[in-house]
């Protein structure tokens, strides 16, 4: 009875769009959503996005967007996870179904950056680190990742060329995806040769700034899952079977190790105990490759490669069409986009279309189980969701 | 098994502390609660802030706060509900617990205002507002409570002086809170002679600005509740009996009825229903009074006054000491003092000690059922909590 289903899930494409508002954007994914569950109305609403204190001076977020969604008065609340907002909004809202609070829960991740200087949006980023040990001192959040990147180089011997394959990839499958930022495929060349942003960090090694909105709904019980499916003629659910979120220091500094995202290989082991899996089980995943490190990381901490190995291996062309796990076919942040507190949730919509087989890009081979790894800082923050097609 | 309990509470004493962060406030209060439920250490956080990002410069705040507190790694994320962050975040937490996703559940509430111009602390707390239908034209906070206080007083023919005995009260009760930010008693006359803020509203008839940390620590299962209960040397336990939280537009504009809050009346009449009482069954309450409105507000709306009536009742004395209910013993956002996103969790915390007769300040008569209302923008979030005495 009290097993939890995504039943319907909702997106935007994602872009810089300077003529359409926050509230406009997360609207269109809700109403979407909404559409995709048969109708069906949340009861209740969790909302995960990081920037909109500062970028749209907007508080009371949640109620605002509730309202204009055609739901005022249900329960709502924001989450605030930095980049990993909407993976704990995810877990906040999944643990509001479980709990018999609400048992139709909407989860959107939504994320306004542009209408703003770059100066700004970068600022305002940067304030997932450590106010007063990190951004105090100037240091910018792609600094931090570029500090972290050329340490794992120097550690493991791996050049930029090495790294590059990350972005390569990303660019085709979004190239398929309707709702990526960057549908275009690229050349190694050009992403050599991208202008520097934090040495070892060029353009293309970066996910880009842009704006976006998803959300999904979940339903309390096997039946009321099935009666969704069957309106909408599908004929199979998509079970929520681990949510696990952990963190870590904000600084690094205080870190025992920079080698490895700790949250995510807690979260990660956590997710899966609870579902009953392990890693070598996933058949789909979609991990938070704001920078290529981060990517490579995910494979290594959630237990698809050994440390050290994952871009050798990427290299090697494993993780692609085939392979176990299939990663990142949406385009991951890096080419689909990045829209912040919304990431989170776009993964849980990409994974649940997968899963049932209805996604409108590149095609994973018949997932039966996938996981979604969304990290909030420099993995300050991890959730893995883990996902069963029932 | 799976009845919630209160079994730690802490908090700091609230003022303006320009030579304390907002972490060393926050680790403050958690240690405390921790102390207060025998030494128990908490398996994930939720914490309640409005204005982090804007005036402390800081996302990521739970990773933060956690780490900072000695809880590196647990589940964390911060919930922001404007001015009602603080009661979001319990209701976050109590999902947790309830869902068996923790089984003891730190929330906590922090706001840090101060360090900051004033004219910045007030455009930052006006972003409760709607950001495109209300800020952009330049009204503050104040100025949208003060339209309701005058539409109230019109309607209902009060006067200035009427409306006054609130802040007369409140001040007497936080003469007793050794936490209290304006712990003394005041006049008729200083409230009448206070300088104006936005017609109706003049400095006395406002809440103070200040900083501010509170946490109460919730357990799943009676016998974990009765075994800290014991290793305290208390002879109670605090039961969560209801918790709801409702929503409504954020502008003002678009409201139904600009003199009830739609908001408190929905979550008070669920979180009753849930706790299987009548609002006359409630012996103690506290009361989001951010301005005299909202406090008389709260009593119409929480089902204690008949529409209209508040006002008056107070002046005639009800309310007080050995009433039913008796209101704001703390000193209520008034005198206690108001920051934001803990103001919540103080609520709950002073609930908790007025059912378990340990309130070191003005003392409630023995009361077994408490309930608290807090609200955020102009009632735009609302979470009530009921708690009993077991």
């Amino acid at each position: 009875m009290d097993k939890v289903y995504v039943v319907g899930v909702g997106m935007t494409k994602i872009g810089r769009f300077y003529d359409r508002s926050g509230r406009e954007l997360f609207v269109e994914a809700l109403l979407k959503a909404i559409d995709d569950a048969g109708g069906l109305k949340p009861k209740a609403l969790v909302v995960g996005n990081m920037t909109s204190s500062v970028l749209m001076e907007q508080d009371s977020l949640a109620a605002l967007l509730a309202d204009h969604s055609g739901l005022r008065g249900v329960p709502a609340f924001k989450v605030e996870a930095a980049c990993g907002s909407g993976g704990a909004a995810f877990y906040a809202g999944y643990s509001l179904v479980k709990s018999g609070l609400a048992d139709v829960v909407a989860v959107g991740g939504l994320e306004k950056l542009t209408e703003n200087l770059t100066s700004v949006v970068t600022k305002a980023l940067a304030q997932a680190a450590d106010a007063e040990h990190e951004l105090f001192y100037g240091v910018s959040f792609t600094g931090l990742n570029a500090m972290v990147a050329r340490l794992y180089m120097n550690k493991f011997n791996y050049t930029r060329e090495d790294f590059a394959y990350w972005a390569l990839r990303m660019h085709e499958y979004a190239s398929y995806n309707p709702y990526a930022q960057l549908p275009r495929k690229t050349t190694l060349e050009t992403i050599l040769k991208s202008p520097v942003v934090a040495d070892p960090l060029h353009l293309f090694d970066c996910s880009p700034i842009g704006d976006g909105a998803a959300v999904t709904i979940l339903v309390r019980g096997e039946e009321k899952a099935k009666e969704i499916a069957k309106t909408m003629g599908r004929d199979v659910l998509v079970e929520v079977k681990g949510a696990a979120l952990a963190t870590d220091s904000v600084d690094l500094g205080s870190r025992n190790n920079l080698l490895a995202l700790e949250s995510t290989i807690k979260a990660s082991r956590e997710a899966y105990k609870m579902a009953g899996i392990k890693a070598k089980d996933i058949d789909y995943v979609e991990v938070h490759d704001a920078f290529h490190i981060t990517g490579y990381l995910a494979l290594e901490d959630m237990g698809f490669a050994p440390k050290g190995e994952a871009p050798k291996l990427w290299r090697e062309g494993r993780f692609g069409k085939g392979d176990k796990p299939e990663v990142n076919f949406s385009g991951g942040l890096k080419a689909r986009g990045h829209p912040v507190g919304a990431t989170g949730v776009y993964q849980i919509v990409e994974s649940t279309m997968q899963l049932r087989g209805d996604f409108p890009g590149y095609k994973a081979s018949d997932p039966e189980i996938a996981a979604t790894q969304n990290i909030g800082g420099v993995g300050t923050y991890t959730t893995v969701t883990v996902l069963k097609r029932t």
